[in-house]
């Protein structure tokens, strides 16, 4: 896990440089400019016949299917650029896997973006290109764009919204009325790098960081999963607030109780340790590539088999971390690594300001 | 055309109030305050069976069709809201009118939130409704959503992404490939009032202003089109960039020349006056309302007995503004009103900066 070479780039918006080339309103104005960027960074890098065409709207085949998932997501994560990614990777990674926890097939993505006066051309030709490099990555097409300016103050750097559109060619897609009683609750590996590469990032501590952010496209997996014929009752990617926002939301959908051993879990030790330094509780802190799933006890062992071959280093282990007890009341018990049982509790309010 | 009430609002964002509630941080974090405003304000407003699922991704059936359109747009308007409408019903318009530019017939949308911290909770209660409304008259359903909060002074109140899907139900999309030697080249009703709406409550001019912006949902038009039989070869609605930027793109994207009559193109009388004082050209202005059609000569009185039922008022006649001379070089001849031939370029500045 060795820190990408981005990781000691300061995380405001980088400011003017002699000579360099920027972002102006007249680039969101929709004449000439506008088609110029568009033409000369988005093409460039997206390029495919839908958004080559330059349409209103780009027609799509869906491969004799007449259902489809959808998903929407705007990213607006600071610093733009952090170990292990950047603002164009999450913004890829994030809609697609949101579309693999529902069991379709990530195949379009549309991107808008909106662009603050004053970012650096080479800024956004980065992040478009690493936006381009993992939706090459993960099979999914880049369809539609749009673009638009603010004036410097108003907006920072780059905002992007992705809305992924998957195929369904089956009828099993996971949901809380798949869940049963004793259904087990699988850890798709080690929980916090995401949010603490930003945070290190923004606190200056970078020069020795021994992890990176944790994003990742998580559709191989899942569709390995079901190669494998591993039942999936329920799935989640964990992104902002947590595991401990994803076991509440699952709660709270559908309508059970149930219990999570805290010793289970596995948090990478650097990890760890800045979580310490900084007063934060790895169970609330953001992933971008991790997720819990819900199988019954007979697939468990199938499961963790798939997930194992998918694990990104030795301390991402998948893991069992609890059940579902059906007939208990609609919150999370924790065993804490002590013995002792406490309520895991959503986030109220706010940890980690803009982590995606 | 009577102003509504909205037109004095001042264009920026509104500033705190005694005792009102705002936007904080903490409603971005993904916890209970995310999930409370999600219930409170978008899940009252766009309620629907996908959405209410709360899942990472909506599904979605598509009526037995497998081909899809997909277009999106971000919305930043400054004001936020103006004479005739505000930045959430653009945001439904806009994404809307580009499917049914493609002959789509439209059907979701998803919304992606962009809040600043410190904007005013019943200022977005308002947006949001305004959106609802818009979206129920479209007959199109908001089926996916996320929000995410930036601090103040790094985003400007609300800006709005949504991203729409549209089902094809046979194979006739309009397009560049269609247009024909002769195609006569229609405009659905006058120009410039979507963009000068804006600029004059920018401006402080809306005391006795008599007119309003064009924003309209133009699926209905195109639809009652189809069914009357005519041959749709090319459409394209007019937004950032106005008239001019339209007709450049469509010569660029079929490849020929076309020659247009100025004096047929509908002016208001205010927009025309309120271009003269603020030294505008509303063949530049934006709309939002308004779109341009190709079609066969023998087409054009049908098309223009359907663009009649549609018209808003008096000043909003449909004509024939030109042909398409396949044979000429791609650019656009301007017949002046004085019997002058000029060329009508593309905008390459920006004459009016956040006006979707």
């Amino acid at each position: 896990m060795m820190v990408e070479e981005k990781s000691s780039m300061t995380w405001s918006c980088p400011r003017p440089r002699e000579g360099a080339a920027y972002i102006t309103i007249a680039h969101g104005g929709g004449g000439l400019m506008t088609q110029r960027l568009i033409q000369q960074i988005f093409l460039q890098a997206y390029g495919n016949d839908a958004l080559a065409a330059m349409n209103d709207a780009a027609v799509l085949s869906l491969e004799g299917s007449d259902r489809v998932a959808v998903s929407t997501d705007s990213f607006v994560v600071r610093p733009l650029e952090f170990p292990g990614g950047d603002i164009g990777v999450l913004a890829v990674h994030g809609t697609v896997n949101d579309l693999a926890m529902m069991g379709a097939t990530p195949k379009y993505l549309t991107a808008g973006f909106i662009l603050e006066e004053g970012l650096e051309l080479r800024v956004l030709e980065r992040i478009v290109k690493s936006m381009a490099d993992a939706a090459r990555e993960a099979g999914v097409q880049i369809v539609a764009g749009d673009t638009k300016v603010v004036e410097r103050g108003h907006g920072d750097g780059v905002f992007i919204n992705t809305t992924g559109i998957g195929v369904y060619h089956d009828m099993a897609a996971p949901g809380a009325a798949s869940v049963e009683e004793g259904d087990c609750i699988l850890l798709s590996g080690d929980i916090g790098r995401h949010g603490l590469a930003v945070m290190a990032v923004r606190e200056n501590l970078t020069d020795s960081l021994g992890f990176a952010s944790d994003t990742c496209n998580l559709a191989p997996v899942v569709a390995d999963m079901r190669a494998a014929g591993v039942e999936l009752h329920w799935m989640r990617d964990l992104t902002r607030g947590g595991l401990s926002s994803a076991v509440n939301e699952l709660a709270a959908a559908v309508g059970c109780g149930m219990r999570l051993r805290e010793i289970a879990i596995p948090v990478h030790p650097e990890v760890q340790g800045l979580c310490e330094l900084l007063g934060l509780d790895p169970l609330y802190v953001a992933n971008e590539g991790r997720f819990i799933l819900l199988t019954p006890a007979a697939h468990v062992d199938t499961a963790l088999t798939v997930l194992e071959k998918h694990r990104a280093d030795e301390y991402a282990a998948p893991c069992l971390i609890g059940q579902i007890e059906m007939q208990q009341p609609s919150r999370v018990i924790l065993e804490s690594s002590i013995g002792v049982d406490r309520i895991l509790d959503m986030m109220s309010g706010e940890q980690l300001p803009r982590i995606c």
